[in-house]
């Protein structure tokens, strides 16, 4: 049902005065984020949000609170997940929502939740921000898999309050938000127990929980909150955030909308409908920039590779959900490579303080949205371009790169920069580096290109040393770029996607990787089947008194 | 269309004297495979192989000759893969063929093609049996991914042939035997160079597949013949399999079929179609075993795992292609636990023999198509059961495990046994030993239980130590198991199959389970796509002079 779902534009922006949702409080060390979904407000009509259940629009709230704490708040050392509703943590993504969604809606849906929390376990495990579930009461699918990305998690021991994903047994499809994969993987329950619990409609509470790994703790009521705080306090004590920190503000975005494109201060997005590509344009930073840790933090959000970061993320959210067609991605660089070298230094010589650390932090969720987002990535590294450093990951994350190669006037020619930003600072989902990626880890090639960091590098350099694809010279480059350009968008996007996954992700695989792989993938799949989505599937008669009608068949 | 596929029962039997689509001919230590497909000769009627491309009966053909290699000739430590056509090595699958396949045909048929490639890998890397694509022309899709599962790759340089994966391109599908996963992670060709490999429909020949590690060498056609010569006896050198050794015979399997179900000798399957499931019941060793490597030489393939080993894999096959909707497969032992254990004690006395190292391998390959079905697994362990080493990894293998736990007369309750061989000789596809994986490698957990070796454990013992999952006495175990089945195959088959994919691969991933994960999931997606399968999909115009018609949107 695309037209009541898809017709009108999703925005990412959110803030703490006006959330619905959700209920931010900061006290000390600790961060409390209580859920309290406000059924009526549900970011398209036609469900209601019962039971702390959640649409896009709970969980965009749930990352900027995430965003807020990280950087207006990094005295906050442990952020504690509740809800203030009585006896009911989360019940889950709603399930109407789901049933009036497109197959590409419920598919982005999935994709930003994975991303919100797959970052919650980024944070603690690079920047020092734990986090607690504290399950005040039944705890359901989806919000079970919010549970499961925290670093804990305490169960209410009432004898009513389960855990449990109910997908399966109860809507014929998977828990898409990482469940399967991080109560094996994560939680290590053992597979059989695995299998019993993700069959199981009813959930498991209490002792049994505990048992299986499911939680980690257990209290009565009375006793909860005080187990709660006592663990968010442990939780807070062996953390890298520091107490004495002092936030910068996230002023909110500044951007132009209209039907050519985005426009924001560093990054520019043309559509070019008729091509089926948008044009994303990231400039190097301009003017004068901070040179040490005392002007950064006074530049705040301000500061060039904090808000690329965060035009470039919101971005690449907007076409991810708002423009489906626009199967490739043309990635440009424009300004000063020698601007972003300096900064990268500054970036890798204030590496401990702590809004640097956010900031990386930050570009690394940014550009791992790329890598999972389900469109071509061409990199077009032409004249005025400043592929160097953190902006050269870009043409990293594309699937080709093409190069101007030759040209009459010699001077203009583009050139490319590594910096040590390029050398594992900015890790892809499977924990690997792209520039590592891209030569399998080989140690000597490493080397090789370590050495050559901060050199200015022509095309022919950049072939011979492997970073870039193609490198057509001026008589070429047009036909060659607008023949590309036609050829990949006439290729069927499902195929591509598939493809474009497989690719990029060579190499070892973890928890994140079988997430965004082996679980989205399946999860596609069952999503598109008629025993989920047919007129008499499992997500579509729920809740109407039906019971759905499957094709036994296995495949 | 299901009617024209599917309407005729599929064997898996084949022998070298009836073989209608390759020609084998072994040479002191090299064997030598030559496709020479019958286009006349297709499984099913509606399509002919021309250009050497092939369907089921191909590859069941295939992987029957690799068996016979395996066995009959394990003097031959080389097995070179070439084609008897001119200039065509292998178009791959065939188009047509996929356009009238269900969905679930394709699916199955890409499961069994994988499982024979990945077969010829575990062979060169457990058992020393290498192998050499000698790419004589024409290398297309399913036809380099052959090529790819091979140790090494030549091809001819006559300017014409060349290697591609045309699925993308051509028919808006994904290659789905592993070349995507291979292209990266076994020939670490460089993610940007296998993007634009996997969209040019024409491939790529000559010096520049060499440089991208496509192939591993070139020759011109004068010199190719002297090139595979010279490569397959330097593969042979390098190999563990004796030149001395001299082959049994595999003899055709003998069984029974009727509506009920598969009667062999050691293996019974029997259905309840009303139940959707299946009882597979394998018996441990009856009457005089081998004592020795002379003994097990001389009993052949009628020695208990191998002759085991060979009806169960049939068993699986046959299970998978022509019974889909027997949903749960109920796993079920009889037999004396003793000679299971003594049995296993002698393989792994005699792991040197090539005879018990092929053996273990076709053990390992069986276990382990268990693991990648999509059908629910439940071990039930009964009275008179022998779950005992090698057949407790049945109950490991198992979604589930169901243990009798008391009964009026005690002596009759079933008893369980761990051998050496339940410690990683007989590994699941991602490198792990099923009791390893069940634990997650805890080695205090493995120690604890490598000291239980050779012991029966009764019910209460089973389920302290966490091998087995639910223990209901007798009062109590007929209703438990019938409401597990009756649940079991009232959900989703779909959604089971992406559960069952997610929860029975903890840990680590490898080569195999992103094929068998990632890429087949992902291509189970793209098949059921109306861009792939649609009345003006690619893979249903292909060969029509129509153009596919896509929609656009990238999920």
């Amino acid at each position: 049902m695309p037209d009541v779902m898809e017709k009108q534009m999703v925005l990412f922006d959110a803030a703490p005065e006006s959330y619905r949702h959700w209920k931010l409080k900061v006290d000390g060390r600790v961060a409390t984020l209580l859920m309290d979904v406000n059924e009526d407000a549900g970011l398209r009509p036609g469900y209601k949000l019962k039971l702390n259940s959640y649409d896009l629009g709970v969980d965009i709230e749930l990352q900027d609170a995430l965003q807020r704490i990280r950087f207006e708040h990094p005295e906050a050392a442990c952020v504690v997940i509740s809800s203030a509703k009585e006896r009911m943590f989360c019940a889950g993504a709603n399930i109407y929502m789901l049933g009036l969604s497109s197959h590409g809606w419920k598919v982005n849906f999935c994709k930003f939740t994975n991303e919100t929390r797959n970052g919650m376990e980024d944070s603690s495990r690079n920047d020092g921000l734990k986090s607690l579930a504290a399950l005040n009461g039944t705890t359901a699918g989806g919000g079970y898999e919010l549970a499961l990305a925290c670093d804990e998690i305490l169960l209410v021991d009432d004898r009513s309050s389960a855990v449990s994903l109910p997908e399966t047994p109860l809507l014929g499809v998977l828990p898409g938000t990482g469940g399967l994969t991080r109560v094996v993987d994560k939680r290590k329950v053992r597979r059989d127990l695995a299998d019993l619990f993700c069959t199981n409609a009813d959930g498991v509470k209490g002792e049994r929980a505990k048992q299986w790994g499911l939680v980690d703790e257990i209290a009565a009521p009375a006793r909860f909150g005080a187990l709660v705080a006592e663990r968010a306090q442990a939780l807070a004590a062996g953390s890298t955030r520091s107490a004495g920190a002092k936030g910068i503000k996230l002023n909110p975005l500044k951007r132009n909308i209209d039907d050519s494109g985005y426009r924001y201060e560093h990054v520019n997005v043309g559509f070019d409908r008729g091509a089926r590509a948008a044009t994303l344009n990231v400039s190097g930073p301009r003017g004068t920039q901070p040179r040490n840790g005392n002007e950064i933090h006074a530049a705040g959000d301000s500061w060039w590779p904090l808000a690329m970061a965060r035009e470039l993320d919101d971005a690449i959210l907007m076409l991810r959900t708002n423009e489906p067609e626009l199967g490739l991605l043309l990635l440009k660089t424009e300004g000063d490579a020698t601007a972003v070298l300096t900064n990268d230094a500054l970036m890798v010589a204030n590496g401990e303080d702590w809004l640097v650390r956010e900031t990386i932090g930050m570009l690394r969720r940014t550009f791992g949205r790329l890598d999972v987002s389900s469109r071509s990535l061409f990199a077009l590294i032409e004249p005025g371009s400043c592929f160097a450093g953190t902006l050269f990951e870009l043409a990293l994350a594309a699937d080709r790169s093409y190069m101007l190669a030759a040209a009459e006037d010699e001077a203009t020619l583009p050139k490319i920069a590594l910096s040590e930003m390029n050398f594992g600072l900015l890790p892809m989902v499977n924990g690997s580096g792209r520039l590592a990626a891209r030569f399998h880890g080989q140690a000597p090639k490493l080397e090789e290109l370590r050495k050559l960091s901060g050199q200015k590098l022509d095309a022919e350099a950049a072939i011979e040393t492997g970073l870039v694809t193609v490198a057509p010279d001026d008589l070429d480059w047009e036909d060659e770029i607008r023949i590309a350009i036609e050829e990949r968008v006439s290729l069927s996007p499902d195929a591509l996607t598939g493809m474009e996954a497989s690719l990029r992700f060579g190499g070892a695989e973890n928890l994140l990787t079988k997430i965004f792989g082996r679980l989205s993938a399946w999860q596609n799949w069952v999503f598109i089947r008629p025993n989920a989505t047919g007129e008499q599937g499992a997500l579509k008669v729920f809740g109407k008194g039906s019971k759905a009608k499957f094709d036994w068949e296995r495949v």
